[in-house]
């Protein structure tokens, strides 16, 4: 199958996000630490391991009629840190985006200690985690001070 | 857009399986009671949400070169009872098949009990779930006699 064959395994789309070039075999992680299940309605399509010019095999995700916001596609860079994302409007690529860690997601990820205060309804905060080590990478709540790995954030 | 232009959100494939018809929004308990992960390395296109001439919204998946058994589909029944598979040959359907419940799972779905004897790696066991209510749908597991509900299965 050639690149171009590819690229037309799943349809172009008019209007919304596209994120490409995912290491192949990831895509589900992808959607999971986006949060997209399915069952919010949108219109999104999914291709596994699909050859790439780029990558030998590669994921890829499009969400239909949604622009993925800088913060949400951040997160990607814990489970797809070489992903590239694309906003599309009118069938062109309007805004074309390497995933980066930040330094802290503020309200973004939930701390995956069930104790921290900050996973406490009764309180009003907005959990804060920052990016002590990029490279590993490597997070910590800045609430609790546990140290967490990026594969704690999945569901 | 139409249900030909939702034909092509996901492209055809030249052999394989097609499962149509999903319920919208869940595709990805699809995938999951048949063991895709992604991790497998098989080409793979998922659509959520499209718009379908039968049922107002539908998923669907679609695995290039791999022809499902029927005992693999019939697996479906449990979380997609109105879904259909279609085998590809060549680019046309070979086989059409409505997923159907069996009487009973032979070796197909592991008993969610874990203490019970057919999850016993010492013992040489083929789990055996025999459905005993077709329309709830309810099963139980032949060794240790636990009622199981589909929603079990799910890893």
């Amino acid at each position: 199958m050639s690149a171009e064959e590819t690229q037309l395994l799943i349809r172009r789309i008019k209007e919304g996000t596209v994120i490409d070039h995912i290491k192949a075999g990831e895509a589900l992680q992808v959607l999971d630490i986006l949060g997209i299940t399915g069952k919010e309605g949108e219109i999104v399509s999914v291709a596994m391991n699909v050859p790439s010019s780029k990558i030998e095999k590669k994921d890829v995700v499009k969400v239909a009629n949604r622009f993925l916001k800088t913060q949400e596609t951040d997160k990607l860079a814990l489970v797809a840190p070489q992903a590239t994302v694309n906003i599309i409007r009118s069938y062109k690529v309007a805004e074309k985006r390497k995933v980066e860690l930040p330094d802290t997601f503020i309200g973004l990820l939930k701390c995956p200690n069930p104790t921290c205060i900050s996973n406490m309804k009764a309180e009003p905060i907005v959990p804060t985690i920052d990016v002590v080590d990029k490279e590993t990478p490597l997070l910590k709540c800045r609430f609790c001070q546990r140290l967490i790995s990026p594969s704690e954030f999945r569901t």
